[in-house]
């Protein structure tokens, strides 16, 4: 099921080397201020040529198709697409010679050989955009809430610069740390048990590809923790604590802290250095050396990402918390 | 929402001292042979009673209300309920000072203070019966697979019965870091993007009380690691390959190596040490002592939870995977 | 599926002859006031033994087992659970000689013969008490609005008492003719093509047992009327109109007028009078006489369903409504 | 909601005068043929130009946007867009003077004034162009079952040529009466209460712009018939009854024999015929007479919308009855 939410519902469409890819936001309020460029800023953010990210520039035009008129939202379901001109047509062969890291293989025996292989088609990283315009929109329901996030590590180290020179001179690629942090939310969103805000938000992240892991507020290190170190002493009776271990979160539930998680991002599959694999139509083992052009470092252009699936999710939580609110 | 799942769908219901807890299953095929005697040893997994597990002692007895006859599921709805008998009438107060860690302030916030208080109400661990029922029918679906989870670290430390012992000792509460290790899926389960095995796995996991991470494969570590370090190269035509950071998974589907990941749980929100907090209705700081019967250590009980919801997450994915095979 | 609704969400569960029937209702605001005898009223309405109806006579006592606290809903799944007291262990054998005009046969092949076949099981009318009982529930929070189903006709006749004494006499059964209005909503609940108002409500309906068929408005007469005759004329700024041939709802969407329907019951299949069919296990014609307890009008039990099913969709849509408000 | 369907899942966007209308279909199995000449037939059924239809013609070309690769479905989403070619600028103003009939008012109070009103926006007609492109994909899945819907009736006649001159010469329009017949269906799809496959193909049909009535089997004659009458008698060990009056449905669930159902279109609302209705800027009633291109009968159009949205329900109920299969 390509397809999210329940009241702001987005739904991701395309492939890499098709016609386009795009995103269906169904569900979106009307009367919201919507103009083209309101979506640069973000889909600038997410874009490559930067040093670390593939030379592969598409220009990222998003077109509205439906659902906005006179500049703002109708309230019907609002189409964007974003159409592929950038696209070489080498010669792929990724069913025989699965690119190791990639879903080549998966895809293959998933799909029965009928998935479009062509730079990964619908697997492909470029889905992304439509996450990013869905965020766009989310984020302007969102207003007075603010999402931010940042590249913290790259590869294992807060000096990302460097990091990302040494994997490019070794043909190589890294991984990355993402951190997120959403101030200005009400208390009282998300359900206790499978709508907790961690299952919306780690549902929505792992949607995106290349994510590993997902820790909200001390996360992992909570597992090494003591009650009396965790426990987030209440400071006044906005519900605001001296410490903020629980990531702004209790029971599933904001608790109208800072919203904090860190998200781990693995180092871009596709690399220049030749690697070992195995030939499923020879049955052999061979050496497999991937052209085409490669993000160093996919984790730099995460960021945006993140935030764009994060407002999703708030957004609809905000908007169903208000159907549970007496006239 | 307390609903989860697509075709094998799991409601959770009750508050720990109302009338019982229990669950609902809707989706479940017919002709599963079901007793009662089925859900003893899983659910003896999650009993309370060992040593760092509370004293409060229910004798946890499934009664089957609906949608199994003969000894079979009927392939209608499958109702199971728990009555709680072992409750304690005290005197609650969490709306003017909520416990540190808990969901008494978000709940009362959220439900204007209509929420059951009594145990955490809704809220409480106690939900966690229903989904290891509702996981011991997915097990039975899922019956070429293999689900094991443990704790494979408690407070911080593989010496988990130490580290329980100290926490006793000090009436403090401690975290744990639990494993899971499914084996024998098919490949081809789950989907890129919004209902990725990551996605609807990370999605059941945190509907469990107290968890704050997850990471599948390499995890977080994936975050400094090297393309060349962390792609798995593939050994055979069955797609099996000679690493795993992957965990098992690529582009959101299973690939027919070992599903892996790795969940972290806080320590018990309930310690017996006073608290500094603050009281909402004098609105002045103040010290509280929770009394009643706590976990040292919650995560010795969860394990079998993780298996549980992840058993519900895998059963749907193979049910609508058999859905798009031609006939 | 058993359930239905977005945000009011309503599940069926039970059979007829096992432990009870029952409901889960998910997405209940909180606040809302519920006492056991709030029931009383709309269950008398569905209950058997007046004249036509099955002498069948359960207490029919709803159980209120979860998401209800000191007297309100608490925001939290609310389970109610009526048991079965009345069952007679006849021996059944309906999946030899199915009963013309139920689902014996459907159901034994769909469920492949572990479907529970005492008294219809969970294919049972007794479900509906589930669909009653959310339907209070439902009522509660469209508390500005009345709706009101009535037996219009039976077995093709307004003097219904009449028709039901011959129906007895002769060991026969008949249908009958409901209708339902709605007054006091507000315009814009609903949605242009698949959550429209017709089609959400008819959803619902159509999950009753025995209904063939529904016309909103002018319905089939429309069919065979002109633009002229069938446009209703607007005829102030409230948006309602000299006639109400649309029966409330253009577009899909509530126009303020008053919501009509009409909804067509087959006649009781269970029937005194011996059958000819076919015995499935000797694979010849046979005659069935069906023994038991039947209603020979079951329409006259019908429109408090009709009622509740449809509040139910229309305190779904409310809430909608609310979701999209700006702030 | 603009979505419908479990497994096979259908969401329509667009509007009558922008840039297109179209189709998400997310979850269609992979491998199946799919050309652009493979809609040609059906959307030549519900195009327009001839006698009582609009004589706006569009090419109505499909473009298939994703989700199709080397003239395969690929198992991802497919977006199929009509673009807009014949479109009038001229000047509409329906806020003020609602056009009686039509939802003009209903979607001008719903969304606040921002829907796009060009045309009937969201809500033209012109939008089951993607239900009948989807039952297209739908029908390739059902390909042992044939779908046929006629239009039996218009204005009540069954000598349909000369009603429709009739309304043409005096400036009016015509409703319509449709019969739908699917055979070759297998015992065993839909499910008893929500999921019957009356409230899912009666949902389905009522999305269709104009429809008011739908009837299965004996329909509305069923509230006047008696058991004896009604019950149909078993022939042989398929299932298949002498009789027809279930339309093929028990239980809600198909009984193998031939699904029938009727449904009731409206006249069109659009008319050339001045028509005496309100003003709601100077609130004084008005006369208004519709400019543009309509239809004088649009159930012509119908019948190919009635088959896809059938359709589309019967792939999804095939596609979750496969599911429940033991391996």
């Amino acid at each position: 099921m390509n397809t999210f939410g329940r009241l702001f519902r987005v739904s991701v469409f395309g492939e890499s080397h098709g016609i386009g890819v795009g995103v269906l936001v169904d569900g979106c309020p009307p009367g919201i201020i919507v103009d083209v460029s309101d979506f640069e800023a973000d889909l600038s953010r997410r874009k490559s040529g930067a040093k670390g990210t593939t030379p592969r520039i598409e220009e990222d035009k998003p077109e509205l198709i439906s659902g906005i008129y006179n500049g703002y939202t109708t309230g019907s379901p609002i189409i964007i697409l974003f159409k592929n001109t950038n696209t070489r047509s080498s010669d792929y062969n990724f069913a025989d010679i699965p690119r190791p890291g990639h879903a080549d293989f998966v895809a293959n025996e998933k799909y029965r050989g009928f998935n479009d292989p062509r730079g990964g088609g619908h697997f492909s990283g470029r889905l992304t955009l439509g996450l990013v315009a869905a965020g766009v929109l989310a984020k302007k329901i969102l207003k007075n809430s603010n999402i931010k996030a940042i590249l913290a590590e790259a590869g294992g180290n807060s000096d990302i610069n460097k990091t990302i020179d040494e994997a490019l001179k070794n043909g190589d690629s890294i991984g990355g740390l993402i951190e997120c942090r959403i101030n200005g939310l009400s208390v009282g969103l998300g359900e206790p048990f499978f709508d907790s805000v961690e299952s919306l938000i780690s549902h929505a992240v792992f949607a995106i590809p290349g994510i590993k892991g997902i820790e909200f507020g001390s996360g992992f290190q909570s597992a090494g923790m003591k009650g009396t170190q965790h426990n987030d002493r209440f400071k006044d009776e906005t519900g605001k604590t001296l410490t903020n271990h629980a990531g702004g979160i209790n029971g599933g539930i904001t608790n109208g802290n800072e919203l904090f998680f860190r998200v781990a991002v693995k180092p871009t599959a596709s690399i220049s250095k030749p690697q070992e694999t195995y030939n499923f139509a020879s049955t052999k083992q061979t050496t497999l050396t991937i052209k085409g052009r490669h993000d160093a470092c996919i984790a730099l252009r995460v960021p945006v990402v993140v935030e764009a699936v994060t407002a999703m999710v708030l957004a609809d939580l905000m908007m169903i918390g208000r159907s549970v609110k007496a006239d």
